[in-house]
């Protein structure tokens, strides 16, 4: 049964500040929740209209699904997961850094695409959206499960980080002629703003993402499609062709 | 002064119906009206909060603004341009070609990749969302004056078509190791579905991008990302280095 405890606490979970307080966050419809269910995360709580999960379930009706899912058309089931502690993971590898991304459909994306590229290892300044924003959460469609994300003092950890920092500015290097490591980070910026003065300077490599459009109008590509391209031409030297 | 078949008329233009009664649509903001009002769109009116154009303005309260926008934070202006004419044009170079991409702000941004990737032709299925809906319009940030977009009966066109008609699935060829021609079709599909079995018959080659993190769980990208990856693999050919 759903009881007035349950919704105060689900409702909460919208806003970071309470995510926090509970340590706990919420993931909506069966393929998201299996995901999640099939992870390290740890269940906290499952509502859902129908027992078809292999997890204990509060059985709720179509209604009271309404009224709790942050969706607009909820499907079949809302789970409460617990936030997992944060594991400091040693910098190896490509590693993906975000310099104060708002968006949460971009850093959803991104989350996604560190998952396609087996990219494990994800920084966040202190300023980028919570990854446990349910916009998030919706968006990486289970990726959040298999991606090490860790809100981080960007500027702290980039000074002490001992191989190439990449940056994107319009003046820098192709990425198309650029010999690129396997072990290094990419910093990627805000949508407005791109990357901040005090990591620019930790920026040890300049790269640009070459325009073929028109160069007088054309707008500066979105920040999880230059996510794209970037880790695309970071991969795709390194597979045997 | 702002009056009320002005309202009428603006908010019914929400609806794909009345956009095409009266071939008109909405672009809201100084930047986006001010790329409209510097291409060959012609304006049919213009509402704003200050005297910011160079053009006839219909003089307007925020308070008035804030009725008759359809964003949250509306931007000082919101004007109404014609639609186009349909122009048909030759199919040369590289072409996109949507079978049923339904979602606008996927449409806005394989907009703007076109237009950064220097891309002139966009072919859209009829079942393709319209790319004068306003947040088709508002993700494209201008690329619609810049790139020309025809919806079309998709599988008459693919008939005809003398070029490669490339298609992305599951088992398709590595885009890293294939030799990719700088006159052809790109398809891209529904956001579900993938590319739809009358379209999937005239591809011509199939082509994929590898992926690289955990082969079971990994989701399928998402359209506008695929498309991002898969044309900087097809222009970065086509520099010299």
């Amino acid at each position: 049964m759903l009881t007035k405890s349950h919704v105060k606490l689900i409702t909460s979970l919208k806003q970071k500040k309470f995510r926090q307080e509970h340590q706990l966050f919420v993931v909506e419809g069966i393929k998201g929740i299996q995901e999640f269910l099939n992870s390290n995360f740890e269940l906290y709580q499952l509502f859902s209209t129908e027992a078809v999960f292999n997890a204990e379930i509060i059985l709720i009706s179509e209604k009271e699904l309404q009224k709790i899912s942050f969706l607009k058309s909820p499907n079949t089931a809302l789970a409460i997961f617990r936030i997992p502690a944060v594991v400091q993971k040693e910098l190896n590898g490509l590693i993906v850094a975000l310099d104060d991304v708002r968006d949460p459909g971009n850093l959803g994306t991104i989350i996604r695409l560190c998952d396609w590229f087996g990219i494990h290892n994800l920084l966040c300044s202190q300023s980028t959206v919570d990854c446990y924003n349910p916009k998030v959460v919706q968006a990486t469609m289970g990726s959040l499960t298999r991606v090490h994300i860790q809100y981080v003092d960007l500027e702290g950890v980039l000074e002490d980080y001992q191989n190439e920092v990449y940056g994107t500015f319009m003046d820098g290097e192709t990425i198309y002629s650029e010999t690129l490591p396997s072990s290094c980070v990419i910093i990627m910026g805000n949508e407005a703003n791109g990357i901040s003065e005090p990591v620019k300077r930790l920026v040890t490599k300049k790269i640009s993402i070459p325009r073929f459009g028109n160069l007088q109008a054309t707008e500066s590509l979105n920040v999880a499609t230059a996510t794209a391209i970037i880790l695309s031409e970071f991969k795709r030297n390194s597979i045997e062709m």
